[in-house]
């Protein structure tokens, strides 16, 4: 019987072979995928007990065949097909660039993300993770933040379940690092020749329940909150490629995978830029779906503008540079890291639920995408920032509410309107705009006044078309009509309120 | 019998002559005051019906002795006496820079300035001007901005009841006005040689109203908000120094008289910096008491780091800059304009009470200092950031809470402590300060969170010393006795709200 695979779903070859040596740097396994003249290169990975896989996503409805190519006689020349059938309704496949500076799904849905951060949800055990996912099915997040790697910072003490590489954290390790928490060398206990497939496993089964949620997963390759503890923060250059091969061979043919090469890449200090240009590069050839691309900062940003980045990923607390930025790197703007609602005592993490809130309007209203993130402090240290869990903060439904809108917005999505530009100048009074972005020309736009309590705006629409107009109240999450079937000036009415919007939608 | 004048209050010498000519021009006046061995010496002035005057304010208690000199048989080698008497307990003498970025009144009483802008209230007929007076008696201002020449804006479309010059605005420049807004060259109806004293005259009134109720006037001196209307703003260049001359004789005697030489200096396109210098070097030595000398941007600062620059006065939206422009310039930091609460469709005019007072903290509890303005839209388009009135708002009782706090705070004032500094790492747990001054170490600390909700903050205080620790609520004005008498490491629990601050005093 011919397997079945739903289009942008994945297909998984699963072949057994005995290997002498280390199966993980003695085999080479890659599979031609022919659809009509069109043939996609996987690799294929070891995955323990004798088993060799290697994972397909098809993006074309209709026959694949499949040919193996390993130097090991066992896994050569293995031949196959494949019938790959219409994809369900939810399943939009892998979201892309669209517009230079927007989203969409690869069907042309537009996506607009909304995304929240649990860096390490998924090394948690499964009783919180599954909480997480529970939370997640309620929150209004299409995008997560995640590390491969587990973690170790503050609030984040606990060992993780497994470990990526075989070996064992020793005791004397573990004492050693209370005394020097900051190691200079790896610690020796890993065979980093060695994988560990069950991690990955989990790994997978984490961005799959994701998927399956429609929610993007943005896969933080790198990060350097480990201080040597466990030391995938330093690893040899060899081992590092060989992760990214892995990484790449095992997760590429989800669709929801998104590649974010660090998170504060800039505090790996034994990194040059030259290691991360090289990383992008070799995910870009490896990865023959090329999924997005990005490197998320602290302090300076990866030159957003090289070509292999496909968005810019960032971490900045002044949102109002979002149309700069747009016109600097003409990708999408997406600042990943703008601080956190909670109470923590650090600035990035204790800011009011009404800051984040005003944050994200001010992203969004400007035609960028901004994330969340939320750390109350609590007993148990779980923070959903880092472990996922429960959100108790006021920002997510009024997220909701701004997605809600956002996803109202005729495709691609917004564009920022300077006070400059023609519709600045002709639509709307020349003094002030607000934080303004609109949509083709007059067909749609959005002005968010944050803290600015405007009386009255007035606007010049076209007369010869038609319009319709909201008060928009971005903290109390209400819509108030204010005009139907209007041309020409107006002035609208505002109330005399701190995070109030106007929007214009053409009828 | 002799004049009894007290300390830093002026005395007026009026003295009688006919001259043919112009006596603006003609007529050189001086007067050499002498204190013991110390002369003073002032220029005279015409101040209309044959009357021309010199005024001294006296800074030393005891007998004065004075004889002027003067082109003018009838006005040189007139001799008198004057005696300086102590001043009333409420006169405290000229405002003066102390150490390095702070105010003191001559007699060593900490100044900080609270002010606010009320342009050209001062041309507004005596009932409104009087309503502002009324106003200010229960406001919490101890500065005023004020321009000398009227404006001509938005809002402000009124005909001032006095203007500086000999001349009338004709009805067909008027006129003309209403095509050509911008005009060019002044217009030719002003006797630029003969200014008129009655103009000057009621300035001086309401410079002495400021005075009685101990606000500092600082008076700018030029501004672009005449567009050539009344061609104030376009003077030629003997007329300008003409200006400095008449307006340092008539109002330098005023104790509280500051001189803001422009208020948005980088929009009087035609004058180069070259020429700012000049004004303030002319200033410099025609004002024999030295009064504070400033000048205020649209954009571009003025270099306040030039040696006659004696603080910074700054129009800046980003208050966070403080100590920045503390370490830059060494000079008190002013920002006199930050926005200002109020409804009108313009960026600076429509800012929250909220953002208002929170700008405020930022820069009080940075060791600087933020104006206030109001501009509540009104069907009579008196909006008090220009034509005084009263005032609407909900930021003038917290800035009296502010001023209350920061009145209570040990001379000259606060100082920023930076997290790497000494204060910093030593007292305040490195991770973040909050926005944090302090004085003399550690005998104060003023912390200041801003939209920050922190649950708690650690401090680690001095073992020998002791402290008492209060939680404020700079918004709804509370201040709640946290320890008393406590010393050594502490937590500070903090009510999860934004817009909180913590006080430590030493007992």
């Amino acid at each position: 019987m011919i397997a079945q695979i739903k289009k942008w779903d994945y297909f998984e070859l699963p072949l057994n072979a005995t290997v002498e040596g280390n199966p993980f740097l003695d085999v080479d396994l890659a599979v031609d995928f022919r659809f009509k003249n069109r043939t996609i290169r996987v690799d294929g990975f070891y995955d323990g007990d004798n088993i060799f896989k290697a994972r397909l996503m098809p993006d074309a409805i209709g026959m694949w065949h499949y040919e193996t190519r390993s130097n090991i006689d066992e896994l050569n020349g293995i031949t196959g097909e494949l019938e790959c059938t219409a994809p369900s309704a939810t399943n939009h496949g892998p979201v892309r660039v669209v517009d230079a500076c927007h989203f969409a799904y690869e069907d042309g849905t537009p996506y607009h993300p909304v995304g929240t951060t649990c860096y390490v949800w998924n090394h948690q055990g499964d009783a919180l993770e599954e909480q997480t996912l529970k939370t997640l099915e309620s929150a209004p997040f299409n995008k997560m933040r995640m590390c491969v790697f587990p973690k170790r910072y503050v609030f984040n003490k606990n060992e993780p379940p497994f470990y990526p590489f075989e070996g064992e954290v020793t005791k004397e390790w573990e004492e050693s690092l209370l005394d020097n928490y900051r190691a200079v060398a790896p610690p020796d206990f890993w065979d980093f020749s060695r994988f560990n497939p069950e991690y990955f496993q989990h790994l997978e089964e984490r961005i799959l329940n994701l998927r399956d949620m429609n929610i993007e997963a943005d896969i933080i390759i790198f990060h350097p909150y480990d201080f040597g503890g466990w030391g995938f923060d330093r690893m040899p250059a060899d081992v590092n490629d060989r992760y990214l091969k892995y990484l790449v061979a095992r997760i590429a043919s989800f669709r929801n995978v998104w590649w974010s090469f660090a998170n504060e890449y800039d505090l790996m200090l034994d990194r040059t830029i030259a290691d991360w240009d090289h990383y992008f590069k070799l995910v870009q050839e490896l990865d023959p779906y090329d999924h997005l691309r990005s490197n998320h900062n602290c302090r300076e940003f990866y030159d957003h503008g090289k070509p292999w980045v496909t968005h810019c990923s960032i971490q900045h607390g002044d949102i109002t540079k979002v149309p700069m930025w747009l016109e600097q790197y003409k990708k999408p703007v997406v600042i990943d890291e703008c601080g956190y609602e909670g109470d923590i005592s650090r600035a990035w993490g204790s800011l009011t639920a009404e800051e984040l809130v005003a944050r994200h309007w001010l992203g969004f209203a400007a035609g960028g995408y901004v994330g969340h993130g939320e750390t109350y402090n609590n007993d148990e240290e779980i923070l959903w920032w880092s472990k996922g869990g429960e959100l108790h903060g006021e920002s997510p439904a009024r997220l909701q509410f701004l997605r809600d809108i956002i996803e109202d917005v005729p495709a691609p999505g917004l564009f920022p309107v300077h006070r400059q530009s023609e519709v600045g100048r002709r639509i709307i009074d020349g003094h002030y705009n607000g934080i303004t972005a609109g949509h083709n020309g007059d067909d749609y736009l959005l002005v968010y006044f944050w803290m600015h309590q405007q009386h009255h705006k007035e606007f010049n629409l076209p007369q010869d078309k038609s319009y319709k107009i909201d008060i928009i109240d971005t903290w109390n999450m209400t819509i108030t009509p204010f005009a139907d079937n209007v041309s020409g000036r107006i002035k609208v009415e505002i109330p005399r309120q701190k995070y109030m919007a106007v929007r214009i939608q053409r009828v």
